[in-house]
């Protein structure tokens, strides 16, 4: 009964336009194809949908010029996305176009000389990259008709839903387990959209939401994560093209992304095998590296010991917004680092502790914890030997070390304290 | 003999292009003009000085593509700016080029109809709009041939000299209140370099800060507040001429600014005004109106009283960014803001976190204290008649709502507490 209710609304509004360059929902394990809907599995064999284009033809130059004439923000890249052509013009929170910052300190310390750069997502509106796949579910939820935008959360995504729904006017709902930290209740509350706290754990909470998504009392909900995740998944992608265009419409050589679903390594590999398409960059060799963290690392166990199924673990780190222990993209990552020559490598909460600090002290940008493990992984990769310090690199930060200062905080402090005397300061030896 | 010491540092590594535009300090107050070098009060009267320019004259079109064909930071204007033609080309935080957000879910529930927009300085690299000002110090520093940079802060200066330090190679020591809140000592520290508590309250750290700058102990340190004062307050121009391009090369009718110096709202009168002399945008009427907090509103007082003297006031309110009891621009402010035909208000505590959640609501904006303040003092105009609803208006977010969770955590949090199910659900009223 539900699926006919979305049938009649998506049928209301969907128009040839609305998605733009987008056709239809293929699955990415039988090719199966189905309509845009607010559809996630296939109904064919389970496997996860997502976004098939029929991406501009013609030339190149042309498609790079009405790119670089568009806004600062991810809708530049319209044409490559499933949106309206005239996406720009709606509000909505318009992420992405973030710094491409050149990491020179960085890379003298790390002993890159191919040159390094950090991709730094934490400028983004809400100060996470999960602005730029909410921007993408929420157009979906307009066109679609869903009034109620949704989603599980343990942070980073509950603010990005919130401040989004706000911009868009449209109802939020958002689902966290309820003992989170205060900060983290207070940062996704003060939106003012409902923020329920469910009595359990993440997945507990997930768990219920898949209910409420087969249930009348969902009918009208967007759960960005769920129903819209072929579109929210698309938000990733514009990493792939922002890095390039930053870098002069070039791939760089090597690429290290943090694993948490796999989602976003896969869509940047997207990404980027596009623009290669489009021929709106040279086509060449790249590699794509994996990061996470130790307590947490259910795809590096299985890169290492050269496992093809990826053993579900129980999530202990500090590296709380990686912390899935059984990430739906896992295969697929496992894929792409593999056939890119890349690898997938994990350090413990100290070194991640490590590489915020270091990242901060070399480039003054302070990263979360996700940034500090991507970090930690790149100079883990070079000691190993796995990453060529001759190569090109850049490296994610993908949100903002504010939102996880507890990481930090018993390691940081004042470097001495002093009275207000010139001779106090020279006791301290800070002249 | 320190004097000495500066004039030969100066001498090593200042030259004609050193400062673009700029040509010489002048003396707000006299008039009296003295050489570009790290001097910060008139040796004729005491008064402040300010950076002066031979700006290019010229085709107004040639200079607003060269702007546009620019960075998308502060950059794009360094023909307006006391930095090097080829500052871009140099490593710094650069900040700047944030969103001017189409605020119309604001703008409806405040009644405005002539067209609202924020200017969002949280999206700067540390979120707020202190990179601006400090990212011009560190190039004055670095001509100057300072080799530590250095401020007294309670907050946001600390991470924005911290972070300019870091990136540029520069060695930094910011001092602050030894009894600051634990988190803001973290996101000072943690960009590596020296963060000194001082034993006494913010006079005391500032009455220490000037004692240092006159002692041989002091040599070769730029405080970026002080002795490079002049340099870092041009950065608040860019704000500016940011607004003015974003609307198409053109003046708002209206501008709302927080006042704590002062310095941020006179500066962006100088853009202004720039802007109308260079004829890169058409010369019209604007009105300028200073935000203050109740609990530290020197100004707003001196402005309602009708008189021309600020009486200083001991600070006592939640909007600690603005919580400046002396504000050494506030004669200047009072000027602009009656010159124009704007005002200067204030608005309590309860009225700064409402109008917090306010834009957090209706923009999906998450503002620390002082955006409170200003979109507080905004609503309060309107009401008052003093702001004209039918004209466009801009309002001003300086910072980021992450670093003041305080301010709204005990009115904010979960709206509903259920158990996993779809009738905890329905019994919380939420379908
Ligand atoms: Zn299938
Ligand atoms: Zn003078």
């Amino acid at each position: 009964m539900r699926r006919e209710g979305l049938a009649i609304m998506a049928a209301a509004t969907v128009t040839p336009e609305s998605f733009g360059p987008a056709v239809a929902l293929s699955c990415r394990e039988c090719g199966a194809r189905t309509p845009l809907a607010p559809d996630f599995a296939c109904t064919e064999c389970f496997g996860p949908l997502e976004v098939a284009y029929e991406l501009p033809s013609g030339d190149p130059e042309a498609l790079r010029a009405q790119i670089e004439a568009g806004p600062a923000n991810i809708w530049r890249y319209a044409p490559l996305l499933p949106v309206p052509a005239d996406v720009a013009t709606r509000p909505n929170i318009n992420p992405g176009w973030t710094k491409l910052v050149k990491a020179d300190n960085l890379a003298r310390e790390l002993g890159i000389t191919g040159g390094l750069y950090v991709k730094d997502d934490s400028g983004n509106p809400t100060h996470s990259f999960k602005d730029r796949v909410v921007a993408i579910a929420v157009e979906a939820a307009r066109t679609f008709g869903f009034t109620t935008l949704s989603c599980s959360s343990t942070g980073n995504l509950a603010g990005a839903v919130g401040a989004a729904a706000a911009r868009t006017g449209l109802r939020s709902c958002v689902f966290i387990p309820q003992d989170l930290e205060q900060g983290k209740i207070v940062m996704a509350a003060v939106y003012g959209g409902e923020l329920v706290g469910i009595e359990g754990n993440y997945d507990d909470v997930n768990r219920f939401c898949s209910e409420l998504i087969g249930d009348p009392a969902g009918e009208g909900w967007g759960f960005v994560n769920v129903n819209l995740r072929p579109y929210y998944g698309e938000g990733s992608k514009t990493l792939a093209y922002e890095i390039c265009e930053q870098l002069g419409w070039r791939l760089p050589d090597q690429l290290v992304i943090p694993i948490a679903s796999g989602s976003q390594l896969t869509k940047i590999d997207k990404g980027l095998k596009e623009l290669i398409a489009l021929g709106l960059v040279e086509d060449k060799p790249y590699k794509i590296f994996g990061a996470q963290a130790e307590g947490c690392s259910p795809v590096s166990v299985a890169f290492k010991t050269g496992r093809d199924v990826i053993r579900p673990q129980k999530p202990n780190t500090i590296a709380k917004s990686l912390a899935i222990g059984n990430p739906a993209d896992g295969p697929y990552v496992l894929d792409i680092c593999r056939r890119t020559g890349g690898a997938v490598e994990d350090v413990n909460d100290e070194q991640v502790v490590d590489a915020i600090k270091l990242l901060a002290r070399t480039e003054g940008i302070f990263a979360e914890t996700a940034g500090g493990v991507t970090v930690g992984v790149l100079q883990k990769l070079i000691k190993n030997g796995l990453l060529d310090p001759a190569a090109e690199t850049v490296v994610l930060n993908t949100g903002d070390g504010l939102k996880t200062l507890d990481a930090v905080e018993p390691t940081t402090g004042l470097s001495a304290t002093i009275r207000p005397t010139l001779d106090s300061f020279r006791e301290a030896g800070l002249a």
